[in-house]
């Protein structure tokens, strides 16, 4: 992604911040993470986040994304000697959430899957997360989630969190974070 | 304390939530948390608390102060095999907080120490957080925060939470947490 286009990210980030009533410090704004994921589609597929805390124990971070704006499959597979993998918690701030995970497949999704890369969503266990309502994830299993048409704002609270170890269904995907500093 | 003291903070913790612009859930507004330690002053010491997660490996919570009410001084001892204690972020949502933890202690503390209880609050490095500000605690380490004129929200992320093995300095507080059912 260019340098620009992350800048215009990152204020739009800032932008709902503000509708959901959350502050952040100038540092964080200037770190606002903005991920396309690789896929260089980045109002269809990808995210921004605002990371709080990430250490050896637990990880706390605001997701924002953009109206339709996709977060693609993946887990969180055991790290080694750290246990396993990731579990995470995401708690619906603002806005409104399609969240879907392993189990039985809803007939027709909330969530407008991808055109382009349509085979690389395989879980379609709907969960709708609207402001209050939170879900938490068992480690390493498959989930994705797409906001609704009017963008959201979402917590994650979880375990330590390593994004290189994420494992994306699609082959595509490459999960190198953007950080304009 | 009474019922009706319980439900009575729970209805202004809603409202200090609402001001907060937090949305939680119908069962997690039956089942907020009041504890007034023990001590039987809840307005001085004491807290609310809406806990969003607990399990073995995170926890996140809530927490909603009064004007000027404290959370008096204590820390989180090793548990058995769980390793070090619990290690805690705070983040301020709504409101200011004053937080006291060990260290160089200031001359004029901006929180006022509830004097029935003065000599059981013996740490004095102050650090003021404001919406969007935020500071992590290291395992079993002293502390104690009051919020400013006008109540505080504050978000907590920490490690897994246990209540019970908290250690407080002032040997009056047994932290019995009542549940208004």
């Amino acid at each position: 992604m260019k340098a620009s286009e992350v800048r215009t990210l990152q204020k739009k980030t800032l932008q709902y911040l503000k509708k959901a009533h959350i502050a952040v410090s100038p540092k964080e704004a200037r770190n606002i993470e903005v991920s396309d994921m690789g896929l260089g589609m980045i109002e269809t597929c990808g995210l921004q986040l605002v990371v709080y805390e990430n250490n050896d124990r637990y990880c706390a971070k605001e997701i924002v994304l953009l109206p339709r704006q996709t977060c693609p499959e993946h887990r969180h597979p055991a790290r080694g000697e750290q246990g396993p993998g990731k579990q995470e918690t995401f708690r619906c701030r603002w806005g409104i959430v399609y969240l879907y995970v392993e189990g039985t497949a809803v007939r027709r999704p909330k969530a407008r899957v991808p055109k382009a890369r349509k085979e690389h969503f395989t879980v379609f266990n709907e969960i709708i997360l609207k402001p209050g309502d939170q879900y938490t994830l068992p480690p390493n299993t498959l989930h994705w989630f797409q906001a609704g048409p009017g963008g959201a704002v979402v917590s994650e609270f979880s375990s330590s969190s390593d994004d290189a170890s994420d494992i994306f269904t699609d082959p595509l995907i490459s999960r190198i974070p953007v950080i304009d500093q």
